[in-house]
């Protein structure tokens, strides 16, 4: 047997109210000035002004810049290091938002300490120590930025790329389910299922143990640590994405979703995610759909997919952690039980199960395979090694 | 509810011959003189030799200190810091051996980064940053110590006096099996019977939530993470013991009670333990007997004292965890079914399960309950808060 290796988040604050803490974990980092990074729909909510009132009733000095956007670009992120270095010294960062305002503290968190420009870091392990502190507080149950190495950006020519770190992991993940309980039905959707997708992903992923990775390599394949923390967000996501979509209000709901995409988020940043999101990212330079949305219909495809090539224990207790009982599981075949549960969620949460259904064009499928094919970073997790063929496959079938 | 905290280590290597990587480690660590502290024992195995190749091959500049001893004292952590300190700068610290090992280890490790004397940091939170970097390499399953904040030693008055810090947490954790394979009977069975209590007093231990504890803290009562690890570190190393101990050479067994130690380890080091370790350290005042002996004893009673106590459904999953089925639990009660479980371990691995086995005097148990009562870091973390009159009567029982 190899040897594997799992990275740890060193620290989790988690909580309804829990944000009351940030005086308290700004302090032990012996901070004097804090830039917080939001954007302007968090502001609406009054996340921010909640926060803000916390930190000036304990005395802390902060400035916010509150125009982050969706899928950041190099350009925003130089704006807001730009912003950060007209102030006195920042020495303790706040990411407020979901997965995309996450991202992007932890872009200006990293040139705040060893600047340069965004693209210097493109790729993995190019930071050379540890970046400016960072408290993680998401306000969607999705991305699980708040406990991973990866921000993604979107570079001058529209491409994604992304800075992939383990110096890139916030300090705390602070988790707050209270925050996200104004957030609207299709984003509690899109975001909880992607969350699902990372936790499936990473609980399927190859053996860490089987594969050939180089030293430092961030996404690993699976191993014992993250199989346990994977297994239990299966569980939490799949069993509390409806109540969160069709009830937002509902804070059990919110709370399950939240725990279970940090978990995932956990999982999928030392495993890796897999064919999945690889189709995702191809699907994406052919249509602006968000994230979640594709891989949410891809998921319930690449699973049947991969299945023969899942060790059969592994695919009995996701079907347990979907909720199917023994009983069930003894007159069905687990991956058909598994791929009915993944379309009847996809349905109960109004999201589209067909390709067709968000504008993908039926003739960019071999273009989108093969790109999706050279994303080795992700494909090299995939439990089933697929050909060029099986992904067209794959696609007409999600088509 | 309140928010709950929880802390992990940062890194886990872990596979059989995984000590190959130690050359890697050092490298990322950019460590120019390294110690290396261990014990007479641990010589004898061929384990320390097995590294020091190792690290000649790979052209690491070292030095040994290896004359840790069981329960060491704050004698021995100075003589360590002074040998450390007669030589080159010394910039990675490697402890290898038992728990005894790695917390002297960590102390040398504390001292070469704060100077001063042990004694200036017993306590909580007193360790003023983070120390030397540490890499731990358990050569038995049992204290978890390659993953907690704890390091034991004894005064100059004979009491052990705890340091608990986050600061005091290894850098890496590097666990391989095969070091523990030549570790006898004895010794594998007071080991990893601690780590078995490890488990279940984290994973019974009250929940954070309803606990009042101060800031900084660093055994908070039971959280949905610790919950998660400990119920694997049970099911691990209540179903590996005995093979452990009757077939040590079985690598199958060593490799999930290594696992399943750091598993509880790392519960621990932020649940807590509660009365079992509060009253075995106090019946060490009395008695010098391993530690795991006296924690095996008291856990099957401690479980029953405290059984009311802990949420029904936890008391299922851990008579789930230990291997009872559906229909066995249908038809007892499931702490019953636990309870007999502990002691037909403790009978198969061939421990004592009477506190009158090992030397305890009759007499001696009212003033074993007193200090053990007087233990409020592990006592607060029980779920049943005992008066001193159950307390004596748990030990009459356990007697
Ligand atoms: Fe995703
Ligand atoms: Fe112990």
């Amino acid at each position: 047997m190899r040897s594997w290796e799992h990275f740890f988040s060193k620290r989790v604050v988690y909580g309804n109210g829990a944000i009351a803490k940030l005086p308290y974990l700004i302090d032990q980092f012996g901070a004097n000035f804090v830039l917080i990074v939001t954007d302007q729909g968090i502001k609406e909510t009054g996340a921010l002004e909640k926060i803000t009132k916390l930190l000036q009733g304990n005395r802390v000095s902060y400035v916010t810049f509150d125009d982050a956007k969706p899928e950041p670009n190099v350009e925003l992120a130089l704006e807001c290091y730009r912003f950060a270095q007209s102030q006195q010294e920042v020495d303790l960062v706040i990411g407020l938002g979901g997965g995309s305002s996450i991202d992007l503290a932890k872009v200006v968190a990293l040139l705040l300490s060893f600047h340069g420009h965004p693209s210097d870091y493109f790729g993995e392990n190019l930071i050379p120590g540890p970046i400016t502190p960072l408290i993680a507080v998401p306000t969607t149950a999705g991305s699980g930025s708040e406990v991973t190495t990866v921000a993604v950006l979107t570079d001058d020519e529209n491409v994604k790329m992304s800075i992939s770190d383990h110096f890139l992991r916030p300090s705390v993940a602070l988790l707050d389910p209270e925050l996200t309980l104004s957030l609207p039905p299709y984003v509690t959707a899109c975001s909880g299922i992607d969350a699902l997708c990372h936790a499936i992903e990473a609980y399927t992923a190859k053996s860490s143990t089987e594969m050939e990775i180089k030293e430092g390599a961030v996404f690993r394949g699976a191993n014992p640590i993250s199989d346990m923390i994977a297994l239990e967000a299966i569980k939490l996501l799949s069993n509390h994405l409806t109540l969160a979509v069709l009830q937002g209000d509902n804070l059990e709901g919110r709370s399950k979703m939240l725990l279970g995409s940090m978990y995932a988020g956990m999982a999928f940043s030392n495993a890796g995610t897999a064919a999945a999101h690889a189709l995702a990212y191809a699907i994406n330079t052919e249509v602006e759909r968000p994230h979640g949305e594709m891989t949410g219909i891809l998921l319930p495809y690449v699973f049947r997919f991969n299945a023969k090539a899942i060790p059969q224990d592994k695919i009995l207790k996701i079907a347990e952690a979907m909720g199917s009982d023994k009983t069930i599981l003894n007159q069905h075949i687990a991956t058909d039980v598994i791929v009915k549960a993944l379309f009847d969620l996809l349905k109960r949460i109004n999201l589209p199960s067909k390709l067709s259904a968000i504008g993908v064009g039926q003739s960019s499928i071999p273009d989108i395979a093969e790109k999706s094919k050279g994303i080795d970073r992700l494909m090299r997790n995939n439990p089933r090694t697929p050909s060029l063929k099986s992904l067209i496959n794959l696609l007409k079938k999600a088509y």
